[in-house]
């Protein structure tokens, strides 16, 4: 078991109506100016907008909005949100939405306080030794969709100029609170929460196959945090009302990437990284990336450790075969079944995505030499045989 | 899913050496005059006290000294504490110890702030609504043991006057980091072992058998962290120096009771308040005695919900019988057979407890007609039985 640090000090306010905590919530952690930063309309037409600004209004505290987050959130909305924020003297920001919006957020969060440039701190994986953001503003968040976890990372992640998709960390970074109320969520459209099914199962994925292994309590809560992604979020597409279901999947979305699934050993991450090349270049949804990418590495790397995916498909998808290999192989195959059930793509054509872009894509991943992921560390060749694997129709 | 808030904001530093960061720990929260309160000899005896002031030396933190903390803290020591905190001008309290030291150090960081009787705060089964702690000086913790994760919770044991052994709660007594070697447990006498691991497990125990069931990520972390305790808690009584044993438990013991495998429904709690009698009464360990009752409140209420006992067969200990009621059935044998495997006593006359003292105990629960727990409320005749059954040998 490797030495590690936890620290997740985010306040979760979990439940019905949370929403209406929010101005109290900002207060307590010292906001007297509010920046309430959001996507499109939906916000706006549903109602939480208006009952955030009740809220806040409540509690006596100033606020301006900026709205217009995509997925994939790019740089120009945060520059204008920094100058924004700047101009009007905020020192709080608010995130309405999803995982793009937060980490919009936290970008305009540091970039408020920082000098120079706020995409310094954003690097790829050609970068050894990122800088870790050293202050920011207070963030707080509403969540409206179970996904990213960014509402309890130390994590953002921003499509800079040249569509390079970047992230950065830091611990200040982590939001003061979230909100998370299930049935923000009860409206989405189901290929946006099959693909935050399909987010935040991937991140547990990255903590489970690595190089170091011997970490009883971690495997344990990883399997624990899979098996309900797969069977709650099943329920939650199947009965699209179900609110027990939708509250399983939002808290497991955020148990998924606060990292106590994580702790004691190395993590890989490179599927990330191979996605994201991916959804900055088609900007396809990050969720629907990974349905295709993430397969397709456990092809190509299983065989680095055989019975690390057998106990994988026995334990999260409850299949065993004759032996490990094609316990192994049953197990990948049932993890594409539960993507195509819930609604995901599983191959580059269903997103978008050509196979003659590949070496571009590898090229734009720029890792100069180096290797990605420690499970198995890759390289651009390797990079390049999972792409074509991506390419095959399941 | 019951609405809920999660905060667990405390610093988990976890590896080989971490003792040698405290001074930094403490200047980073601001402290500069600690009060290192301590229980007895071993500490000293192993060097751990002379690294924790060499780290605080070298911060320059000023710091004094209050060993002679007991298994079952009492109150006359934390009044100590108060006065010596008072006059010494103490801004931080930091417990080296386990969970008796860690509670006396809270009770004294709340002490120290307020102007009445700490104990005020302190509250039996009788009082319903009790007053969460409003206000402390920060606290930190350098654990020596595997137990009763009150390094990561925002409780407080101590008994009062007339053996009442009594609980208090406040988000305030959250340590503001914990440091946590499993080194420093690799010399601990195996008993005190097996006492922590029966403590943790029941942490994980009172939060898995509720009225309010449907909460699956819930469940599925609460079978992940006790299937941990138990396979890497036999490994670490038969094989002492194995550091990942250690290791595994050490961190069970903080996430059996930082509530992450806790949220969403409601706990039960009164096989801890059942035990407290024992060991305010008899000064058995806490562990000891959890052994002793907790089984024996299982026989009691399986009834109210067999399928619930047969699931916690299967999936904790991996029993299956023929059909609901002698599986449930024997997932308790299971239960008894592991504690008696890593030492545990198993019925009153081990622990020294007396059956005729039975009315006194109950007596002294002082229920006053109110309901304990909540999976099966139980009334005065109902925890009488409880000690009964927990009189029977195996």
């Amino acid at each position: 078991m490797d030495d590690f640090v936890f620290y997740s000090p985010t306040r979760f306010v979990f439940g019905r109506n949370t929403e209406t905590q929010v101005g109290e919530l900002v207060k307590s952690y010292g906001g007297k100016k509010v920046l309430i930063h959001y996507g499109g309309g939906s916000v706006v037409r549903s109602g939480l907008l208006g009952r955030v600004i009740k809220s806040l209004d409540e509690a006596a505290i100033a606020h301006v909005e900026l709205g217009g987050v995509k997925p994939n959130p790019r740089s120009d909305l945060v520059y204008e949100g920094i100058d924004f924020a700047r101009k009007e003297g905020v020192d709080f920001i608010l995130a309405v939405g999803g995982g793009s919006v937060i980490d919009s957020a936290k970008a305009i969060a540091l970039g408020v306080v920082y000098d120079g440039d706020f995409a310094d701190y954003y690097f790829g994986k050609e970068t050894k030794n990122p800088k870790a953001v050293p202050a920011s503003l207070p963030i707080g968040t509403v969540l409206t969709i179970a996904a990213a976890g960014s509402e309890g990372s130390p994590n953002s992640v921003i499509t800079l100029e040249g569509d390079l998709k970047r992230a950065c960390t830091g611990e200040v970074l982590r939001p003061k609170f979230s909100i998370l109320n299930p049935e923000l969520t009860l409206t989405l459209p189901l290929y946006q929460v099959a693909c935050g099914l399909t987010d935040m199962f991937a991140h547990v994925v990255e903590r489970y196959f690595t190089p170091t292994r011997d970490v009883t309590i971690t495997d344990e809560m990883c399997e624990a945090i899979m098996r309900t992604i797969v069977s709650e979020g099943e329920k939650a597409i199947s009965e699209p009302n179900n609110y027990e279901a939708r509250a399983n999947i939002m808290w497991a979305g955020t148990v998924a990437h606060n990292n106590v699934c994580g702790v004691g050993r190395v993590q890989d991450w490179s599927s990330h990284a191979i996605e994201h090349e991916l959804s900055a270049l088609y900007d396809c949804a990050h969720g629907a990336g990974l349905a295709v990418v993430m397969p397709a590495w456990m092809e190509y790397v299983m065989n680095t450790d055989v019975a690390r995916f057998a106990r994988f498909a026995e334990r999260v998808f409850g299949v065993k075969d004759a032996d490990e290999v094609t316990t192994a192989k049953a197990g990948i195959k049932a993890y594409r079944t539960w993507l195509r059930k819930i609604g995901m793509p599983l191959s580059f054509s269903e997103l978008g995505a050509k196979a003659e872009d590949i070496p571009f894509l590898v090229k734009k991943l720029n890792l100069s030499g180096n290797t990605l992921g420690s499970f198995r560390p890759l390289k651009d060749e390797d990079v390049a045989e999972i792409y074509k694997l991506a390419c095959i129709e399941h």
